[in-house]
């Protein structure tokens, strides 16, 4: 069984969350693959640098100079920190983002109705899980980052994607080669009722009772896509998501979505 | 046989040259194993942060915030465009730094009599090549970037390190996997007897002949630790290295050096 972790900014920018985090990674079983944000490191940067960050709909629009910026903070500095700390820890980390051994082509993103720039979008059927066989059959870990490999060199190189559908994807190839359990992590004990009792966390979404939730309103905004990311992911072979706190990887916690 | 191939920050600051560079590259037979240097751009990064690069002895001293700069510009920028243009090339191409895989632990220069901050120095009997046999054995070629890995986490995770140090190391390390010739390129056709005169390329040098030309001031300055590193390789195990012209990787050119 693979195990498939996700974690967000929240966890990048603190360095205390980060390392009791990356201490539950190192114990859990192999075979595994962590999949990383980037946090405020990619905006900050482009502050210091006097480029002020442009998201449309909570996405960062991505020009040339902004794609340098973020395949150095998440491919560079993010990414290598993870992977040396892992190793730190006796893990056999290998930090990649998707151009390495073509592990995640993605479609530059049509300009029209945006123009998010230097943006892709993955399909996981086009995944190399000949390189992430070869990465696990070796013993090791792989640390990815969000920057992926543009399908047509004629429009880039290098593309910014969303974190969220990236460790998607992977865990939906991942199960080509094994079983695949996702854990989704975040600053929350998982999806919740009321944001504000965390007694409150739904041990169990499914697709029906995730469209009474959301016709009900209690899951709404940011928690949308990422619930429907999980639901595509079960529905395409993942065994099974769960919706966590970081700081809760190893324990039976959390919302689980099941097809 | 194995060859390493070594590329300096004058090919990575032109565009035009890294794009000839790499067609070259990519027509080499594989296996093959790219280390490449920086460039101007972690010093333009560091100015346009408001840190003043310092060199000693034309080595960076290299303080956190430094460290940081190289690890977003070397392992990042650098090194993720390189895979990324191999990649588009049809080379399965794999950026690493020196913690991926445990791939190249160094240890931390001792802050007496120039404290560098975080450099370390490399041995090439500790590089993992079971990861580089890995990563060869599935057909990929990786292209590292000369952060290395810090062997003790107490004294930091990763370290800057000289370019054609790393490249000298991975070449003898190899050479414990299979015959190894290691291209050294850069700016000039060759080891010249007058800078001025390209004709003048010597052809080959041994430790007997080189000693004759340091003594006579044919050779001096930036080529004198360069040569060294090559005759250390070549008694090291490394069948030979040829130090060339970027322009000439495929052609039998260059300036050989021999045990």
């Amino acid at each position: 069984m693979i195990n498939v972790v996700k974690i967000g900014g929240n966890v990048i920018d603190s360095p205390e969350a980060l390392e009791s985090f990356l201490d539950d990674f190192a114990r859990m079983p192999s075979p595994k693959i962590l999949v990383h944000g980037g946090g405020r490191a990619a905006s900050r940067l482009c502050r210091d640098l006097g480029i002020e960050p442009v998201m449309v709909n909570g996405r960062r629009v991505t020009d040339a100079a902004t794609l340098d910026i973020v395949t150095m903070v998440y491919a560079g500095l993010v990414n290598k920190r993870i992977a040396a700390s892992l190793q730190a820890r006796g893990v056999n980390a290998v930090g990649l983002c998707g151009a390495d051994g073509a592990l995640i082509p993605a479609r530059r993103r049509s300009p029209l109705p945006v123009d998010y720039g230097f943006v892709g979008d993955i399909d996981a059927g086009k995944i190399n899980t000949d390189t992430l066989r070869s990465l696990l059959d070796a013993g090791m870990t792989p640390v990815l980052c969000a920057i992926t490999m543009c399908d047509d060199p004629a429009e880039g190189l290098l593309l910014n994607t969303n974190a969220d559908s990236v460790a998607c994807a992977v865990a939906v190839a991942s199960a080509r080669l094994d079983e695949v359990v996702m854990h989704y992590c975040f600053e929350m004990p998982g999806v919740m009722r009321d944001v504000a009792d965390p007694d409150s966390v739904i041990d169990r979404i499914d697709r029906r009772s995730f469209e009474t939730l959301r016709a009900e309103k209690i899951i709404h905004s940011g928690m949308l896509p990422k619930i429907e990311n999980a639901l595509t992911a079960v529905e395409s072979g993942v065994r099974s998501v769960v919706i966590k706190s970081s700081t809760a990887l190893n324990a039976d916690a959390g919302t689980r979505i099941c097809p």
